[in-house]
């Protein structure tokens, strides 16, 4: 082959990058379940997919996300293109939709949207359990509203997704992060609370009571979760907008049966968070129980060149959710369904008649395989009752000259004899 | 906002990376349209999904796809982190998981595997209509089986994708690539051919000769068409096996009813191609008129460092296919829909009422939708109208008082009266 390195070099197996992985069999399948209820759910709450580039021009993190979060100070990847620019591989997915909103014009022509993405997110962090540098995200985006209901709507949004993938036992924890005025306020009354107990706290802890103070109520550790526990809370510091607004989203939450938690410590590690923030957590993740944050960022549109706007939104990380489902879910996670018919050929002359039989049973819609191994054709029966074949049909030189068939039954061992149209409309009959 | 930069550098508009682009509304609608049609083909035909990560360790494509080829030389994106090995965006689809294969070692555990993959590619080229530098590919590998009727079978599920989007038109072409073997005669015999009118050919195929030589048939300008008019064909230095092989691809496209044309120009820019290669081409797309490719790659799990291994697959561009669609196909392309019920509240007062209705609705897995925007409510309605809802009902103090409600159909402005399970019982009538 031109061109190709010498076979030393060649036997060594590449591998997928760190903290990357590849989805298959049962794991992908279990994924796709996810996906396709998300996207049901999505129709029935009138949300449509937008997708952006998995790549961005880095200003568009620095000025939505924060120049100051971990996100961008440590974990984005950058493309080594030479152009004018330099790209990212966006780190999460709200920045990017805000971005083709402002890019676009749509607060000009259709200035009220609700989104919704699925894809892969990207961020240069130590690999974990539970934690990949390339994951996906489910979310949604309700720009073009300041009303508390939307808010409300984006959290029932979520909860139904949790409910048709049968997850149970998940919790909702509800706070407010105010609006910038309120939250100067509470930054110095949080730090100021925080300067007594500063020497006591982690290293990381202490860093962020000058950079990021909020991140202190987010801290893992359980000497610094203890030594914060009567830090002041943000509600106490909401000006009288701000504190409507989060009773009238308790309001609509109550109203729609929604049960929630308040929670004093739930901050966001992303700077564009205004009012509401939410976040749903399932207990059998321990510490790090997140399955789905989000909240709203009346400020974002604006912050990316567009005009005052307001919007809500949430991510669902897909690994935390499926984690999850393993551990705690009530769902059979997603069996893999075998072909309805296997055609086995007995010889290899068998075979192209076998092929074009095939055909034509899915040319009506209908699953249908056969083996491409060359395997001996008792061993292909053995294989296609494995692999979960509902029927089967075996062709040998009687079946190729009368054209008539019999069609077995895997579950029962039941057999039916027909001719080829025969087969088809019992096919047809049985998966309609 | 904290760390948010000052408002002159704000107010500026990031834009998408050039090449790449937001998909959502119409054209989103029938990107699913694509994606959905293909998805059910791959369900009748066998096939499982798989998704690899969006960036790879870059000996993979230099191993895979070859050192010589255009992708590898000139159009990688690079990942800038100071890893200990250097990444890229993946330039095509068949490498990585040709990759994944060997790394989980599926050739042990169930050798014969049949993926299918819907993603993102990344090509740095210069951007041009058709031709993005982030494009979606839709994908299939058959791992494992040198069957010539596996060749047949990918190019009947292409063509079934094509058939069941409604795309007409298209045209299938088919040659063979041979084995290294003959390929190397092929080469030698090509060159010496060339030589004869280098002097006259373009800058590119010049370069080409000894580069890539195959590539010259593969050049859309005119007069080099033209110039190697009579180049000799590859299919006639086949040895005995390839000749075999390619025959039964032929009777099998034959007996299945897939009509081809054998064409002598058709190469593959990838080193790793063996044997069995086609094309498939929509004559509305004009010069670059792809698009499927596809075929047959015997030495590729061996050259990622697996055991020798056949395998054949195609990837189709989601663009061409789309600007095919839109220039000559039949199908409509995807309407957007609108939801069964808007919801349509009076007043403010009347909103929690209508929220939580709609709420109720939206839990039968109706689709159902009301105002965020708190526009009048008669301008709601015509919203409602242009957005195409099927039916709406008004809430107002009379409604919330008699728990009765008007269900009007939009098509018709007939109106029925119910109370709210008979609402919901009418809805569930109407949408099952």
């Amino acid at each position: 082959m031109s061109g190709s390195p010498d076979k030393s070099q060649t036997n060594q197996v590449v591998r997928a990058p760190r903290g990357t992985e590849d989805l298959f069999g049962e794991k992908m399948a279990r994924q796709q379940m996810i996906e396709n209820a998300a996207r049901e759910v999505f129709d029935v709450f009138g949300y449509k997919e937008i997708r952006t580039p998995v790549f961005e021009d880095i200003a568009l993190f620095v000025r939505g996300i924060g120049a100051t979060t971990d996100i961008v100070e440590k974990e984005m990847y950058t493309l080594a293109q030479g152009d004018e620019t330099t790209f990212a591989l966006r780190p999460e997915g709200t920045a990017s939709v805000m971005r083709a909103y402002v890019e676009h014009n749509l607060f000009k022509s259709k200035k009220f949207q609700k989104f919704y993405y699925l894809g892969p997110i990207f961020r240069h962090e130590r690999p974990q359990a539970g934690r990949m540098r390339q994951f996906d995200q489910i979310g949604v985006e309700v720009i073009g509203t300041y009303d508390p209901l939307a808010d409300v709507e984006t959290i029932l949004l979520a909860a139904e997704i949790f409910r048709k993938i049968e997850l149970g036992g998940f919790t909702i924890k509800l706070n407010s992060f105010g609006c910038p005025t309120c939250r100067a306020a509470y930054r110095t009354a949080l730090r100021e609370a925080l300067r007594g107990v500063e020497a006591k706290l982690c290293a990381n802890c202490k860093s962020r009571i000058d950079r990021n103070v909020f991140r202190v109520l987010d801290c893992k550790e359980a000497h610094c979760k203890e030594l914060t526990a009567d830090a002041p809370c943000i509600r106490d510091h909401l000006d009288d907008e701000c504190r409507e607004h989060f009773e009238k989203v308790k309001d609509g939450l109550e109203a729609n049966g929604l049960a929630y938690t308040l929670d004093n410590r739930l901050v966001r590690g992303l700077d564009y968070y205004t009012k509401t923030i939410y976040e749903i957590a399932h207990p059998a993740l321990g510490a790090r129980d997140a399955i789905c944050g989000g909240g709203r960022y009346d400020g974002l549109v604006e912050e990316v060149g567009g005009p005052p706007t307001g919007g809500v939104g949430f991510a669902i990380g897909v690994v935390p959710t499926m984690l999850a489902l393993e551990k705690g879910g009530e769902g059979d996670g997603g069996k893999a369904a075998g072909p309805t018919l296997f055609v086995i050929a007995i010889g290899g002359e068998d075979r192209p008649f076998a092929f074009s039989l095939m055909t034509k049973v899915r040319r009506e819609g209908i699953s249908a395989d056969t083996d491409f191994e060359g395997k001996n054709w008792k061993k292909v029966m053995r294989a296609a009752n494995r692999d979960n074949a509902k029927y089967i049909v075996v062709i040998g030189p009687d079946e190729r000259e009368t054209g008539r068939f019999k069609l077995k039954e895997m579950s029962t061992g039941m057999e039916t004899e027909a001719d080829e149209a025969g087969l088809i409309q019992h096919l047809k009959n049985i998966t309609q």
